[in-house]
């Protein structure tokens, strides 16, 4: 079961790791991190730079595929990067399930996967991932068909967790979890914008406002 | 404010992430990921390679030292290397902070930082940390002085989230919670010993028994 994570420049580093580290444990599992070009590939900070094993030429046909999301200045040139668009529409031709984290699920919805389809993105790219046809909703992962999308960076282990599930039964999925220790104690209750301070929702909504 | 992530052959993906996603957004935060050599360095199942931003040698005085973990058989020999117990006490000498995720937790007291310390590990690791003279507490994160250990492999995110608190207050720690929308929804409740079914658990020990 071969699993294919797209890498590109700026990627956000946690939407890559977490379905990483869910999926790879499956049963027959072979994952693997993919780009366009065959050498290294920096993420959103330009801090952590990774290699990917192969370029998307070579992986044609991956049983998953996972595209990990990033701030919309890094993941728009992707959108309109016909290298990447083609290779998700031929990868996602034969694959069992195609799955996001983040902003990634505006690369599916570039490819053209989420019309009329459930899906979710992070909060504050809602309206693009609605922009492309997808219908939003505020849940953290979704389902739909065998599109799986989950909300922002960290969702993406909430993600894996679930695929993992639906492919290799609760009890494995649960030795997962039990393995990563996820047992989540985050010290805040902040981690939607129905949750955080409001006046933090309103300073992040401005500043990609203005981004925009 | 530097903050040194240490990689070596075998390190578990998420530990490393988990906390390097959390922290490098903190104000004039410049994480960086280290190793003893140049060249690239490949996680536990040899499936992510990252190419360290410095060697060891490059990087004597960081502000925050993180020391991820990995399966018991790639963390014993760097227990055992003494370029990375001497680099460990080095860079612990004018710390601020000194963290590990996991396993990371036994380079700690390998280097001999933790004893009499409260501390914590992976689930399957407290007894090799109370080896080291530790006390072994079940918690997920645990503060004693500067020393940060937290739980196996997901933890880091938790601890990330608790230490940038302490760095720079409450409100901004919670603006990086909802910047990765944090808000975890496991699909299973089977994260620690405790919570998961008794004979998952038993498997676990048992396979790790075997493998000492």
């Amino acid at each position: 079961m071969q699993i294919a994570i797209l890498l590109y420049e700026g990627f956000t580093a946690l939407d890559a790791i977490g379905p990483y580290q869910t999926l790879n444990p499956l049963p027959d599992a072979d994952a693997l991190f993919v780009a366009e070009h065959a050498g290294p590939v920096t993420d959103d900070n330009g801090t952590l730079t990774v290699t990917p094993a192969k370029t998307l030429a070579e992986v044609q046909r991956p049983d998953i595929v996972v595209v990990p999301g990033g701030p919309s200045e890094n993941v728009e040139p992707q959108m309109a990067n016909p290298a990447v668009v083609e290779w998700l529409r031929t990868a996602d031709a034969h694959s069992t399930w195609t799955t996001s984290v983040c902003t990634g699920s505006l690369l599916l919805g570039a490819a053209g996967f989420l019309k009329g389809r459930r899906a979710t993105s992070h909060w504050l790219a809602l309206d693009a991932l609605a922009g492309l046809g997808a219908e939003p909703t505020g849940e953290r992962v979704v389902f739909d068909g065998k599109y799986v999308t989950a909300a922002g960076v960290s969702s993406g282990i909430d993600m894996g967790l679930a695929l993992a599930g639906e492919i290799a039964g609760d009890p494995y999925a649960q030795g997962i979890q039990l393995m990563i220790e996820y047992d989540p104690r985050p010290p805040y209750d902040a981690g939607s914008p129905e949750k955080a301070p409001a006046e933090l929702v309103e300073r992040f909504r401005a500043g990609a406002a203005a981004q925009a």
